[in-house]
């Protein structure tokens, strides 16, 4: 069994914590906020006075942070004060940039790492299904891919350093463009008298078929287990999805990538946002769309 | 067996015709381009000096044409000349409101009618598996879809006159829109360093799935039947792409529907088209893309 450093403690730190110490692992955690030690406590984590205390002992760090400054801080506050040859994961989902930088400097204090953004949400955090995207080296993977089983329902080695990133943020493009696209054919389907049971037939069975479509369809009715049939309570949270077309848009611009339609979503998600909606369901912009203008 | 007359014998009606034929039924044909009708009579169409020549004595009239104004002036001519309570069956590709006023025309004159889309392309039209996605009453869909099950692998009833365009372009605008989306995520992955199979395994997988990706991959290599193998040669031509969503955008257009994607994808697929791309595959607009600037 091993000694993991876990920082970041929040929403999905914890219960991905939780399972690590019922795999059986000593886990060592950190967080800036007290009610959060406190869920961590009650999982059976051993509650440390801050990052740089956490490290020490520890074989794996694993982070859990919400962008890659907060990444970055933690590498650069507790690289040098970790065991020669540990292992950094960082499970944020943060830009590729500093995602990048997070690798360098664990290169440049003897460290292997990884990063290993997930999807899958609470939920899956909480069941221990949640998918990893892994960039790094052959080495790194193989070291970390036992740290991460007891979390994972997957996951996938995507090539080297800022990889896992780069895979997720792309998946999640595709993802925020179908779902409005999706949505949009719901709306306009509406009012050209179409039943969203009728489109919902011919499209999830043809080459409209999508993810956004036949598993979490963004009208009640068609499929029963999609948040639509919940009041659009998260599922994946508009402010997340937006969070991630903010990073995609970024990594485009960094690499002169033209991602038209990528712009296009994060600018509806942004407005879908702003008009209140950062606690739905990133499916609710359906009724966002019914009731814009067209002509605005 | 049943006498049917068909107009419109280009690619797409005349491997419909010939498994008509096939299936034993009489074919009267007619078509403007006498190129057109010596394919026809090989496949044993009847051949007919006009198209009011061709219902003369027809129980069933299929149309196969370009557009709706196409599709209103054959009913024009023809409606009045066809035996009382025939069946018109319009299998083009047309906006909704032309569709529903093909209806009204057939309507009075005693005629029944359905427009009945397909999808599945010149292979599905050879193959007998096309996709008719059938707009009209109850008793006329009881009453095409034998006549239709020689040429269709799948026949779904999408409610009242008009639906079953309202369904093709509401799915073949979530087409137009994932396609674009999935080529932004390869060409964004390309220059983040991240290699086409390892999104593919990520995002078939995941929350990105979609028939753009899975089945019709604008890439080589993950997808071994897609066009990108094969010199990204149709499959399904960016031209009829373009006319599919600007059918959309007439549609949501003329009922108010906010469809920002839909707009943004038909004004993309236009700029793929003028750069002399009407007959490549519609997933050839990833090499598009690829070479755009993200600044322009």
């Amino acid at each position: 069994m091993t000694t993991i450093a876990f920082i970041g403690l929040g929403h999905m730190g914890n219960p991905m914590a939780a399972n690590l110490v019922r795999a059986g692992h000593t886990v060592l955690g950190f967080d800036l906020l007290p009610e959060n030690l406190n869920v961590a406590k009650g999982h059976g984590v051993t509650i440390m006075a801050s990052a740089e205390a956490a490290v020490v002992d520890a074989d794996v760090v694993i982070t859990m942070l919400p962008a890659g400054k907060h990444v970055l801080s933690v590498y650069h506050s507790v690289a040098k004060g970790t065991k020669a040859g540990a292992l950094f994961i960082d499970s944020s989902t943060i830009d590729v940039e500093s995602a990048r930088k997070a690798h360098e400097i664990a290169q440049a204090n003897g460290l292997k790492s990884v990063d290993a953004p997930v999807s899958g949400g609470i939920g899956g955090a909480a069941a221990g299904t949640l998918t990893f995207m892994v960039g790094g080296s052959a080495e790194a993977f193989a070291k970390a891919e036992p740290i991460l089983k007891p979390m994972a329902g997957r996951i996938v080695h995507c090539g080297e350093a800022g990889n896992g990133q780069a895979a997720k943020i792309c998946n999640n493009m595709i993802l925020g463009i179908s779902m409005i696209g999706v949505s949009e054919a719901f709306t306009l389907a509406e009012k050209l008298g179409l039943s969203h049971q009728a489109l919902f037939d011919v499209a999830s069975t043809s080459s409209g078929q999508c993810w956004s479509l036949t598993t979490y369809c963004p009208v009640p009715g068609p499929v029963a287990t999609s948040p639509a049939n919940n009041g659009y309570k998260p599922g994946f949270a508009a402010a997340l999805m937006l969070k991630d077309l903010k990073l995609s848009q970024e990594a485009a611009a960094s690499v002169g990538a033209a991602t038209p339609l990528g712009a296009h979503a994060e600018s509806l998600y942004a407005a879908f946002n702003s008009a209140g909606n950062e606690g739905s369901d990133f499916s609710g912009i359906v009724n966002f769309l019914r009731e814009s203008n067209r002509d605005n």
